[in-house]
C-alpha cells in the first residue's frame, strides 16, 4: 500500500506524519513551527522533521495543510496572518525539489474536509460537502475525491453566505452572514446579550439553558437551527451532495441542535433531497491525515 | 477528431446531430418527438433519426438532453411531465444496447451549461457555473469538464435558493426563492403589479421604462440587481467558479441589468473574488451540442 507525508503546519506548532493511502498514521513527529521567524527557519525545521520519519523515501508524495487561503495551483498561501512572510512563498515547489516527490498545499479546513471525504464518513462517495462550525464557519466541497478550491481558493468558504438580510452589522462580513449568526462566537454573543443574568463559560451552555426551559435560550437555539437549515438547503441547491459531514467544536452539542437543523433543511428543500445524510465528522486526526490525502486526491 | 451523437429531446420536437468533440455540428435531422405517445413511439422515432445521420457508426458515444430532472447514473428521468411515461424509463441503456456505444442522459439546462463549459466561454477552465434566467431560473456546476449533478440530480437547481426571507409566498418554492424574485415571470409579475398604467407585452419592457426614468420600474430593476448579486455571491462562496456564464431569454436585456448585478456581487464578496468574470452564453446550439458533450465529459 502506498504511503504519503502529511504536514500540519500551524502558526505555533507543526506535525509531520507518514500515512497510508487509507488514512492510517504509521509514524509522527512534532515540534514548534517557528511561525513568527519567517519562511527560511520554518522550512528548514519542516525538512528536518520529515527526515526524522522512518523510511520517508518510500512515500509517494506529500501535502501541507496551512492556516489561510491557498492558491492550490501555485502551491502557496494567498494570505498569511499566522505564518510571517508566507504570502506567495512557494512551499510546494521547495518541498518537491528537496525531496524529489510531488508536493501540494491547501488550507487546513479544506484538508480536514478532504480527509473526511476520502477516508472518513464520505469514503467512496462522489460529492461530499464538509462544514466546520467552531469559532468561525468554513467548509469544502469535494467532488470525485478532489477539493473544489475554485479560481481564488475560496471554494467552500461559506462564512459569508447571507441567510437573512435583516440582521445587525457585526464586522466586515455581510449583514446576515452565516458566520456572524451561527458560529460559536456568534451564539455566545447572542446568548450574553439576551441572557445577562446567566454565565457562559463556554458556548455549549446556551443549549443547557434551553434544555432547562429558558425561553431566551430556546429562541436562540431555534434561530440557529433555522439559519443553519437554510445554509444547508442553499448548498444543496448548488451541488446536491451525497452527504453533509459536520465538524468543529460546536459538534460537541450536535445532539441538541442537529435534529432541528435537519428539520429546517427539509422544510426549505425539495422532497427529493430529504434523505441527504448529515453525519458528524469522526476521524481522530483529520488535519494531518487530510494533508497526506492531498497527493492522493491528485492521483499521485 | 472524434465525433458524437447529440439528441435534444423535447416534449414537442426532437433533434439529432453528429457533432465533433470541439462542438462543430456535422449533420442534423429533426422532427416531432411524439412526447404524448409514450416511450415505445418516442424511442423508435429517435432510433430512426439516428440512422438517418451519415456514418453514425463512426461516433464514439451519444448523449440525450431531456426536459426535467435526471438520475444520471441510471440514465433515466426522475420526473417527466412533458414526456409521457418516461419517469424511470431506461433511455441510456436502450440506446447503448441498440447502437453499441456509450449513452448518457442529463437535463436540458445541465446539457446547455456543459456545452458552454466545454466548448463555449468556459473552454479550458476548471470550475464553471452556468446560470439560465428565463421563465424560470436554473443552472449547473461543471468541475473538470463534468457536471456536478449530485446525489439526486438537483445539483445546480438554484431556483429555490432563498435570497430574502421577507418576501411574499408565491408558490411551492421557498419564500424569497430567487426564481420567484428574479425570473422573467417574477419580474413581469412585479412590474404588472407596481405599474398598472403601462403595458408589458414582454418582460424586457421593465428595463425600457426604467431607462425612461419610471421610478417604479427603476426600483424593480435595482431590486433584481441586488437579488441576483447576492445569488452569485452565495454560489461563489460554495465553489468559487473561474467564470459565471449566463444564458436564457432575460440575457436579451443583460446590458440593462448585468453591470448592476456585478456591482452588487462585489459588494457582497471578498475582494479576492471581484475579478470573477460574468460572460453571456454565446453558443448557437447549446442544447444539442451539450447533449453530444455528455460522453465527452465522461472521458469517452
Amino acid at each position: 500500500m502506498k504511503s504519503y507525508i502529511g504536514i500540519d503546519l500551524g502558526g505555533t506548532n507543526v506535525r509531520v506524519a507518514k500515512i497510508t493511502e487509507d488514512g492510517k498514521i504509521l509514524a509522527q513527529v512534532k515540534g514548534p513551527s517557528y511561525g513568527q521567524e519567517g519562511p527560511a527557519k520554518v522550512m528548514a525545521n519542516i525538512k528536518e522533521l520529515i527526515r526524522e520519519i522512518p523510511e520517508w523515501k518510500e512515500c509517494s508524495g506529500m501535502g501541507v495543510g496551512v492556516p489561510g487561503p491557498v492558491n492550490t495551483t501555485a502551491g502557496c498561501m494567498v494570505l498569511s496572518t499566522n505564518l510571517v512572510g508566507f504570502t506567495n512563498y512557494p512551499i510546494a515547489d521547495e518541498l518537491s525539489k528537496e525531496f524529489g516527490m510531488p508536493a501540494y498545499v491547501d488550507n487546513d479546513a479544506n484538508v480536514a474536509g478532504l480527509a473526511e471525504a476520502l477516508v472518513g464518513a464520505g469514503k467512496g462517495l462522489k460529492t461530499v460537502f464538509y462544514v466546520t462550525i467552531s469559532t468561525g464557519i468554513g467548509g469544502v466541497l469535494v467532488v470525485d475525491g478532489k477539493t473544489v478550491s475554485g479560481k481564488h481558493g475560496f471554494g467552500g468558504e461559506i462564512a459569508n453566505i447571507i441567510i437573512d438580510r435583516n440582521r445587525e452589522k457585526i464586522n466586515y462580513l455581510n449583514v446576515g452572514a452565516i458566520e456572524n449568526e451561527c458560529s460559536g462566537t456568534a451564539i455566545k454573543r447572542k446568548a450574553e446579550a439576551a441572557i445577562p443574568d446567566k454565565d457562559f463559560p463556554h458556548t455549549g451552555m446556551v443549549f443547557e439553558y434551553a434544555e432547562q426551559g429558558d425561553e431566551r435560550a430556546i429562541e436562540i437555539v431555534k434561530g440557529m437551527e433555522k439559519d443553519l437549515g437554510q445554509l444547508f438547503a442553499t448548498i444543496a441547491c448548488v451541488c446536491d451532495p451525497d452527504i453533509f459531514i459536520l465538524g468543529g467544536g460546536m459538534m460537541k452539542s450536535a445532539d441538541k441542535f442537529l435534529p432541528g437543523v435537519v428539520e429546517n433543511f427539509k422544510a426549505m428543500s425539495h422532497t427529493a433531497v430529504h434523505d441527504t445524510p448529515f453525519v458528524i465528522a469522526g476521524l481522530d486526526e483529520p488535519g494531518i491525515v487530510g494533508a497526506a490525502m492531498l497527493p492522493v486526491s491528485q492521483g499521485k
